[in-house]
């Protein structure tokens, strides 16, 4: 029957498939022996294609899900923290432009008598990423062995670093089978994908920032509706606490977007100030894991500005020696009349940076971590003629007529009357039980 | 994009397997993309897996099915009868239990004045090949090359033959793909896969034995409806006029299940004689080809029996070296009491020649072409207790156990009232232009 299918592979997924194929569910004994066989490369990859897409389309339960997480977090060693009384917490966005909370809301929560592991990633197409920007800081080493990861724990109570080699390598071999097979875009992957790493860390309780909107990865509200409720119950079926905020992504978060400028507007928020709705935001997620905290004088008080610099020196960064802007120059973009801004789109900001150099772009260059997009208005503000209302930190010119333009496309101005503002916190979602 | 795809891997099939998975069509410019890549070893097996399975989910239209078969006809040569003044034309059963009907159809139509030249296969699962069949006769050459297919045309008028190695070649590389991805199971891919080997034939008409029942592989009446219905306006959309019968598949066809007593019972049809049935279906099937021939008479007259003798001939056969029985034993079940046969499945009788060594199990072991089941009653018959209803021809005993008990089950006496006799022939399909 497996003539032919290549040396290595003996597991033959056929009947998996047709399970899937045919309208039928998936038990636990299924997933328990389809995860471990691809993550090993006991499948052929035909095969796995196949089962990919039947579960596309064919779709899952949440109990299907819960036994697809439990077998992708089984796949490696979990983290475990025996010695940590209090509650462990983690943060998980789905991905944004200008979303710069987890590097606030980590030490912050950490100051409320929580443990935060934070595994975090990569920027991802217009999308920045945490590690990235943490990179800006000079001397920051994002990945951590299992030891460091503890070690940094056990003196700062929080760590944010990428994934380990060894974290979850059944989600690192269908997270590129799944790119491959165009089988990416649907919760009975994503959720599975994501609450296998977050729960590799060993958390007692998770808060999702699900974006919605033209800089999201979910355009509309259905969709990421239903992403944070199969994340939620999810959560509750393989026993982790789960909530999560759907927030507007329609706009950047803050008032910078690129990696340097980022950590600055973290600084101003971790010292009481910074934009207000990056600082509603990130209070309202810590308050999903800490509800009972005093969490704006916490902020205010600057103690979670210090718990932040010890982390990055705990993981060779140098505050001190973070400078921005610092060798980029600024081009203000300006209202040519009086009048109020109805749209600055957060997926045209997006693409601005990565027009100036700053987003990881998929081919091999290290994005700038200087160049920016600092965001003067909102929708909704009344703006004169003459204002400014972005400025472009560009190196030497590079990129900026491509993001003039683009940001041109990305600015709308009009009538109070046809900007109808939406709120910044769209929906709360909480487990069912 | 296409890192760690593999060597020789050079296309990237995510755009077309996004369109069937988000519910889009695929146009007759994708099809002429998609199919000669997969054919030619472009593609990654893990997208060619997602593939399959998206077209099997999401379904294809017309249109699409047309583009996909008029794609693997282009990927080989097709058979071309230039000299060949009149109507060129084929049968396809879907493959039944005891259906020797192609051995009599091609040698009657050509004498109708029709040209036939049959690609035909080997046996699947419990169902019997028309190639293994004609291997019952010693000498008889299945395998033709392209120049001796022309020849024997030239000679005889018709050909029963295989696949060479040059035919459709995209079906060939689809086929095993399908079979290791569990997704056969579709019109979207079974119709383009069988019209895609007849058109390449060079067709004007075909004729489709679309069989239904528990001997089949089409269950229920509504799939080989959908089969059917399908082939024909395929047919209809490459510019073949394709009509299809649907058939009772839930007893054998004819008296013989086995090789050699097949060819006994196709020379007892050859010669005005043999089971009514299959007398009832071969002249109903070569009438959708020559609705104005005499077919009764011509099939009396001797002449297809000619005709066949001729064919054999020049296919290297020797048909009056053929015997049978020759070496095997009968053994008869008899009726216990005297009643009317309400049931004598097809499937059973099918997988008791199995059990006798008579059938292509998949081991490498070629099948017993003496062993046989022959079948001496049909649903609605009143028997008497101790009138034999079936013989077990056996070679020395091999399989005679299990071939009895399964034969047991596969028999079921009853009430008259019971049991409703099914027609043979249960619908026509016609095109709708």
């Amino acid at each position: 029957m497996l003539g032919g299918m290549g040396c290595g592979v003996t597991m033959d997924l056929r009947p998996y498939i047709e399970k899937k194929r045919d309208g039928g569910r998936l038990e636990a004994e299924d997933w328990a022996r389809i995860i471990p066989a691809i993550s090993s490369g006991e499948v052929a990859e035909a095969q796995i294609g196949a089962w990919l897409m039947a579960v596309l389309m064919g779709g899952l339960d949440t109990a299907e899900r819960a036994a697809y997480t439990r077998q992708m977090i089984a796949s490696g060693p979990a983290l475990e923290w025996p010695e940590i009384d209090g509650i462990i917490a983690d943060k998980h966005s789905t991905g944004g432009v200008g979303d710069k909370l987890s590097l606030i809301w980590a030490p912050l929560v950490v100051e409320a008598g929580v443990a935060v592991p934070m595994i975090s990633g990569r920027g991802l197409g217009h999308t920045g990423g945490t590690l990235d920007k943490l990179e800006a800081i000079p001397g920051y080493q994002a990945v951590l062995s299992p030891e460091r990861i503890r070690e940094v724990m056990a003196q700062v109570g929080c760590v944010i670093c990428g994934q380990t080699e060894k974290m979850v390598p059944a989600d690192r071999v269908l997270y590129d089978l799944r790119n491959r097979t165009a089988t990416v875009p649907t919760v009975d992957h994503i959720a599975p994908s994501i609450m296998s790493k977050k729960l590799s860390e060993g958390l007692d309780r998770l808060v999702l920032d699900v974006k919605c909107g033209t800089g999201a990865f979910m355009k509309n509200l259905d969709d990421a509706r239903t992403l944070a409720r199969v994340m939620v119950d999810l959560g509750e079926a393989v026993g982790c606490r789960v909530t999560a905020l759907l927030s507007n992504m329609s706009t950047p978060l803050g008032r910078y977007v690129g990696h340097a400028a980022e950590i600055h507007e973290t600084l101003e928020l971790l010292e009481g100030g910074g934009p207000a709705d990056s600082r509603e935001l990130v209070l309202a997620l810590a308050r999903e894991i800490v509800p009972d905290a005093a969490l704006e004088p916490l902020l205010d008080g600057g103690r979670p500005r210090e718990r932040f610099a010890r982390m990055v020196a705990a993981q060779g960064g140098d505050l001190d020696a973070m400078r921005w802007p610092d060798g980029v120059q600024a081009e203000e973009l300006v209202c040519d009349r009086a009048a109020t801004v109805i749209e600055l789109d957060a997926l045209g900001v997006g693409l601005s940076l990565a027009d100036l150099g700053g987003a990881r772009t998929g081919d091999d260059e290290p994005p700038d971590p200087q160049a920016a997009v600092e965001v003067l208005v909102k929708p909704g503000d009344a703006v004169e003629r003459g204002q400014p209302w972005a400025r472009l930190w560009h190196r030497g010119g590079r990129g900026l007529d491509e993001a003039r333009v683009r940001m041109g496309a990305a600015f709308r101005l009009g009538d109070p009357a046809e900007g109808v503002t939406t709120p910044l916190i769209l929906e709360r979602v909480e487990g069912q039980t």
